[in-house]
């Protein structure tokens, strides 16, 4: 029977890495890494980095495949489909990586940025592949660093306040309102500075950018303050860098709600 | 200047360390161990053992002292309040180990469960530390693996669907209503299965206890199904080991909300 680790790596510090994910990387014979095209260079050398590191030369093969392009245009409802097909695109791709480039008693690996549970796709993707039935194979998912911890962990602060909630979401949707129920909110996929929304209440902002790497940029202080150095850092990495990856926690004075 | 790790030691399993982990726990000098009362040998041995796997023996010294028991009566504001106490009484401990068992040059380090930002008083008990003024120290968080990224990954299912919120919350908030907004919930610290006030909904339950051990318990399935399987394993496990850590993921179709 195939084997499939999808291994979380941690959002950026090769050192990141749990030694369960080493043990893992050290017992994959094929690598699938995924070139998205809206990934970076930057990343995919990560991966090939942290296996120089930490595998054998010669001990596994890389087999590189080209991620279709998602409908970024599209919004609202349009938005989970257009997800929806970009997905399936996805799954005849692994499919076909599975069932090609994996020998029928072989071990095969997926290296998931931060920790696979958080905005990521690939357990759908597979999930979608072995329910159409093509072919067979188990799987194993080991959890990483996320961006997320990586955050506070730079900040020196807990995600939630004693005793409280804390809810993560997207950009796209705190757009949408201040979610109810909660004063911490971590944001994760906002290309829109959408902070700047709630920059007249009393909202602290963590915010941090390219966490883990050598690029990293750290702010945070209250969002009438800091907003407008982040506006300006972030336009300014993102100028000489050509992307940015950036996450923010925001943490509400409760009266203020 | 004196020096402070506060190092996530992931939720159970050893190899669930960063490599950033392992080189902390190398650069340390002395290591405080807090025997929590509620907190037994077994997890305090988990932390002896790592030292043991990844610390050259000599190289290091370990101060045990007692972490003051909560008041675990207490309700409602109270409850903010005997947690308040708590961890005035525990800052007084730190500081005392802090000031007399650490070297002017000497780095001290603390070994979280879990990741630090997760439901764990560490961080805030150093800050008052340091607002005291009385002890004087710099201080580093190492991220580590969560009990929710570890329960989230034994079960090969994702904390959010797709573009989607999720939240993280303890059982006493659950006990007062399924939180609005997010039909993704994981729920922690919850001593009274209060799941099982949802039996009556279209929510999937992912359970796990003691995860990442040799005594983790994983179920799956719709609240109604899982609950009574859940409720019996439980029980028979803490009867057998006289303790019990659980934590869940909460999932409702949302045309139940
Ligand atoms: C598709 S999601 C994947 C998240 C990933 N699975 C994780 O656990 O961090 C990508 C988003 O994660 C956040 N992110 C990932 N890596 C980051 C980093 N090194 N620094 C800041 N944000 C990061 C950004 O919000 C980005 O939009
Ligand atoms: C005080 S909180 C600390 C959480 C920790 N900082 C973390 O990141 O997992 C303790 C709660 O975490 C959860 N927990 C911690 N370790 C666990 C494990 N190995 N299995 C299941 N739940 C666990 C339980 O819900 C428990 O009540």
């Amino acid at each position: 029977m195939r084997k499939i680790h999808v291994i979380g790596i941690g959002a950026g510090d090769p050192d990141q890495l749990t030694l369960q994910a080493v043990k893992a990387l050290r017992s994959t014979d094929v690598f699938f890494l995924l070139d998205k095209g809206e990934v970076k260079a930057d990343l995919t050398q990560l991966r090939r980095d942290m296996l120089a590191a930490h595998v054998p030369e010669g001990s596994y093969r890389v087999v590189e495949a080209r991620d279709p392009e998602r409908d970024r245009t599209a919004g609202g409802a349009a938005y989970s489909h257009a997800v929806g097909d970009w997905r399936s695109a996805r799954a005849d791709i692994y499919e076909r990586l599975i069932a090609e480039e994996l020998g029928e008693d072989e071990c095969g690996a997926f290296l998931v940025w931060g920790d696979p549970s958080l905005y990521d796709s690939t357990l759908g993707i597979l999930e979608e592949v072995l329910e159409r039935g093509a072919v067979a194979f188990a799987y194993e998912v080991v959890p990483g660093i996320s961006s997320v911890s990586a955050l506070v962990a730079r900040h020196r602060t807990g995600l939630n306040r004693v005793a409280r909630p804390v809810q993560i979401t997207t950009g796209r949707r705190l757009a949408e309102g201040f979610p109810g129920g909660v004063d911490d909110v971590v944001v994760m996929l906002d290309a829109h500075q959408t902070f700047r929304k709630y920059a007249d209440q009393d909202i602290d902002i963590y915010w941090g950018a390219y966490l883990g790497t050598p690029d990293e940029i750290l702010v945070s202080g209250p969002i009438a303050e800091a907003a407008p150095r982040i506006e300006q850092l972030r336009a300014e990495a993102r100028e000489r860098k050509g992307w940015i990856m950036d996450t923010y926690l925001l943490r509400r004075n409760p009266e203020d709600a």
